[in-house]
């Protein structure tokens, strides 16, 4: 990964300097980075970037070529150069690991550093975080409807240029997919790469036959063959049957055939009975061609035959919701260890924010081991898992519920100490094993793709009564 | 730029090493990269993103970490690796210059090249001109909406991933921004970056007043003050006031304030009048939060007295419309000098290709300067410009127009000929520059942002029978 420190909104600079000649730059401050709204007909994120995250955080400095181009702009002043010329994150950073299931309101990651640092850090942090939490909801959405049919991520030449690209297909990966076509991603993590042949292939070639028989002699024991370049029930499956018998004789298993257009639940039907008439029981067939969720989903119930769903622009873009909203606000300051809560007050009642030095608790049913409810409150808070639990309905607050026989896990975890890194990402394959577990500990009724259960996330007494007191406080000035 | 090399769809690779094998990897081949549709109400694209494309071509390579890697995927055998580890580009590519104003169907990109290079090139080239072509398109549309006002590119922070933000705000440059927030894009291509203080900055004082005079005592020739952390009306504009008083008391005039919420078309009219009433007629009005051209065009409507114009998620994710489709497709092979134009045939009409190498002609009014259409045409073919000019409808081809007095343009220009890079980018304000006047060529009725009127391009009569021999020679197939 590239240095991306000069990659920040200007105002995190004139900020930082407007600190830094007050004296208040070494003032510690806490954000909370988070977002506010699930995506539409989602009840959660599946939270993804933490790696490339902690790349950013360990390598953050301005080089003398930085430096100079500050300089350039002719708005801060030699001492405060010198300063960033020498700054590296010396706070502490706590996230929920990536794959995990998350919710709005919920810090997904919290800062805790001396402000100029904090500041700086927001827009690539926000930037990373949002990305791939983004694809990787997505992408689990797809794969939901793929219902454990293999979902294969095909987008790089739609992604928005390509770090989307190489990201979003990780990101994908995290959300369920279980390979992609992009060779890089493939190369930096580790994961499974596919892809066979396309249109201009076959074009190649004086006829389609030639074409497949050039194929298939060249990848004899994985030959997936694309069927639609020219008509696909008329000379494209009866070719590629044709190649397949032809590779049984020489001792061959074909692996199936690609359908990029038309009418993908007619054809994949009737291509179907073509290979199983023909012998070829096991041949998948292998879809492409403006996927998504809700495409998949109805060519499942129209009863089409599919094995394997290739997903590219839908998927890589996010393209019903191309982007997740998340921010980053300042929740408190630290003053000789004493916490000092902060807390934005909006016209707008959802654009307020929780107030304190805050940690999540994520409270699960012992007897089926799924998700009951998370619990954000202070740090300094314990749960007593022995004791019946009492929480509240975060809006209709007059509403509550009894908690008994759970168990409690918190989310957030360090990540950074004093500057120091104390935390290793697992590997993809890891976070993407990870991800399925968590999945495991929703309920179904949470997971459907059209109007899911809410899922509940209460604040605590403490942190309730304290943003009640801030608010209070805030108004009266 | 890191090299992109291994930044490609497998199959590209799946399918050079068959071309290898049959002998086939040095054929020549002629690629077209052009997109079928454009957004919903928008006649054009403006395109953008060829520097990126250059800086690829030319670097591309295998180092031998990637070949090490290729070999693990156990698909390729040693000759082949060693060809790749050898391999540069060495063909011809043609483009039309970035800025420039684009129809569907138009090349953008013309590679002419051995097959294997031609083929491994797509996956990125598409990647990088779609991305920016898309971006440069959508601020585009938000800066016809400002209608001069200045737009900045904010959005950084809810772009798809590092590049997206970086070559997303260069795009935007293109497109008619004025500057970004992003430093890194302001210090890669020497474009103005913008930017003041954010709600945290207030909230870090003991009041907005005391907030307000630490960042006027800073900046107090750049003073721009964000009035929405508590009351704007009732705090955060006499606050700033009174903040600009002090200024002027010595010797500074303020910039203006910043609205990021509420109401805004209200709030800048009376933000107005108070600026007004205290004597700051020059202090601008600048107002950001969840803008599109939409909102835009709908706060002038209503009045709203606002200069200029922070422009975030929507323009950097082209939210409403998230990918560009651009394609990449085979038009001819070349054996011996000699041209066999291919033709990719499709059940939906609007997927057929068009066949041949092929050059843009763009026919301008020597009265008026402006374009009148454009005719896509075979390499070798001429226009005689002294001579009226029979044009045809694209689709209704029993209607047509006679071309007089007009002038000739050719779109696509030589890039790199024998793998040699003849041309070098124009910086990005020449760019932008140019992005201006080309869109002064276009007739107001094209440039609207709801039903724009469709700009002709038409077919060259060679062309179109070439089209309609190759069907016909495919369809008997």
């Amino acid at each position: 990964m590239r240095n991306l420190s000069m990659m920040t909104d200007l105002y995190q600079l004139t900020m930082a300097y407007g600190y830094y000649k007050h004296g208040m730059g070494e003032n510690i401050a806490v954000f909370d980075l988070f977002y506010r709204q699930n995506r539409p007909n989602s009840a959660f994120c599946v939270v993804a970037g933490l790696e490339q995250a902690i790349e950013y955080v360990r390598d953050m400095h301005f080089s003398s070529e930085d430096i100079g181009y500050l300089r350039s702009l002719r708005l801060f002043d030699e001492e405060f150069l010198a300063y960033l010329a020498n700054l590296r994150f010396s706070g502490d950073i706590y996230a929920i690991p990536e794959g995990t299931v998350v919710f709005p309101r919920e810090p997904l990651l919290r800062v805790k550093a001396p402000i100029i640092q904090a500041q700086i850090l927001e827009t690539t942090l926000l930037n990373i975080i949002n990305h791939q939490t983004l694809i990787a909801t997505k992408a689990n959405r797809v794969c939901y409807a793929a219902n454990h049919d293999a979902v294969l991520e095909f987008g790089l030449r739609r992604a928005q240029g390509p770090d989307a690209g190489i990201y979003g297909a990780r990101a994908a990966m995290i959300g369920g997919c279980s390979a992609t076509s992009n060779v890089l991603t493939g190369q930096l993590y580790d994961v499974p790469v596919k892809g066979t042949h396309a249109h201009s292939w076959v074009m190649s070639f004086p006829s389609e036959l030639e074409a497949f028989r050039a194929y298939a002699s060249v990848f004899p024991d994985s030959c997936m063959l694309l069927v639609d370049t020219y008509d696909t029930l008329g000379s494209g499956v009866p070719n590629a049957i044709r190649v397949f018998d032809e590779l049984r004789e020489k001792g061959y298993e074909p692996v199936g055939i690609r359908l990029d257009s038309g009418d993908l639940a007619y054809l994949s039907i009737k291509a179907r009975e073509m290979l199983d008439e023909a012998g070829y029981e096991n041949a998948k067939i292998f879809v492409s061609g403006d996927l998504d969720e809700t495409v998949i989903y109805n060519l499942k119930s129209q009863g089409a035959r599919i094995d394997v769903y290739g997903v590219g622009t839908k998927l890589i873009t996010s393209s019903d919701w191309p982007a997740l909203g998340g921010v980053y606000k300042l929740s408190a300051e630290m003053v000789n260890g004493a916490i000092y809560p902060k807390m934005k007050l909006s016209d707008n009642p959802e654009k307020s924010t929780l107030p304190g030095y805050k940690k999540i608790f994520r409270l699960y049913s012992k007897k089926s081991g799924k998700a009951i409810a998370d619990l954000i409150a202070l740090e300094h808070e314990q749960i007593d898992s022995s004791q019946p639990l009492k929480l509240y309905h975060p809006e209709h607050t007059y509403r509550s519920m009894i908690v008994r026989d759970f168990f409690v896990r918190e989310l957030l975890i360090p990540i950074f100490v004093d500057g120091e890194q104390v935390y290793q990402s697992p590997t993809l394959s890891e976070i993407s094993e990870y991800a399925r577990r968590e999945l495991d500990t929703l309920w179904p009724e949470s997971k459907r793709l059209l109007n899911p259960h809410e899922y509940k996330v209460d604040i605590s007494d403490e942190l309730y009564d304290l943003r009640k007191q801030l608010t209070w406080e805030l108004a009266r000035r």
